[in-house]
């Protein structure tokens, strides 16, 4: 089965990318939301990746390019939410979108590309090229929303 | 001593916030490109809070605000480049400049905020309310601009 990796549009949306995310946490979108959001993350410079196979994604990733002063002025990617759809795991697809992300941040530029992930997933980043720098620490804030639970 | 902590504009640049930043890490700008900078970060949604003394910058912390589609569209708040000035350090400043950030992502309605520090200012995140949560991976990209080496 071929499958693509291209940026995402706004027809995506409906076309499995939702329900691609939902794999990895509750989304909880109408159609007219996502487009919200989508419009909203294309105006801050966050990128989102997807994996096509047969007209339907299957997989994302995102990636948000932060500009620092230090380093003269130096681009950061900063990788998040990458998921794979049920059907698809262990194919080498959340690979091949990581590796999408990384080159896109090459790309623009970026002198290092970050992520936080979970211990047991350590290993598969370090396949990737990625290595252990520091602690991904965490705050939960009090809002109103009601999460899964699950991480993200 | 009085010191503010409020969001940052253009004229702070030249009034210690690249000299405070450069504590943290090479900077390396111009004051014109800093300028430019500051105004990319600006249109991307990244905000520069300042700590101010006798009119001087003094500390900086940096808020990134990141919109999800998983939890229903759910808003993070990524914080950065954490940096107090030589002469001020052990005052409090940083606690406060986090703290800060904290705030602002909570008005922001963030459900979560999120950094990664090196093992050894773990605690110093914990006493603020963070709790370890991930591995922080990086890779580093080959590019033209020489680093120093240091962290960021």
């Amino acid at each position: 089965m071929k499958i693509d990796i291209r940026e995402a549009n706004g027809t995506d949306l409906d076309h499995g990318l939702l329900e691609t995310l939902s794999s990895l946490a509750h989304v909880g979108l109408t159609s007219e939301k996502a487009r919200e959001i989508f419009r909203a993350r294309l105006r801050t410079g966050a990128r989102t990746y997807v994996a096509v196979a047969d007209g339907r994604i299957i997989g994302t990733v995102s990636l948000l390019i932060e500009q620092k002063f230090i380093h003269g002025g130096g681009l950061v990617g900063h990788i998040e939410d990458v998921a794979v759809h049920g059907s698809h795991q262990n194919q080498g697809i959340a690979s091949n979108l990581v590796r999408h992300a990384i080159a896109e941040a090459r790309q623009q530029g970026c002198y290092k590309v970050v992520l936080g992930c979970y211990d047991s997933l350590a290993p598969f980043y370090e396949r990737l090229g990625f290595r252990r720098h520091d602690v991904g620490m965490r705050l939960d804030l009090n809002t109103c929303y009601n999460t899964t639970g699950a991480a993200g």
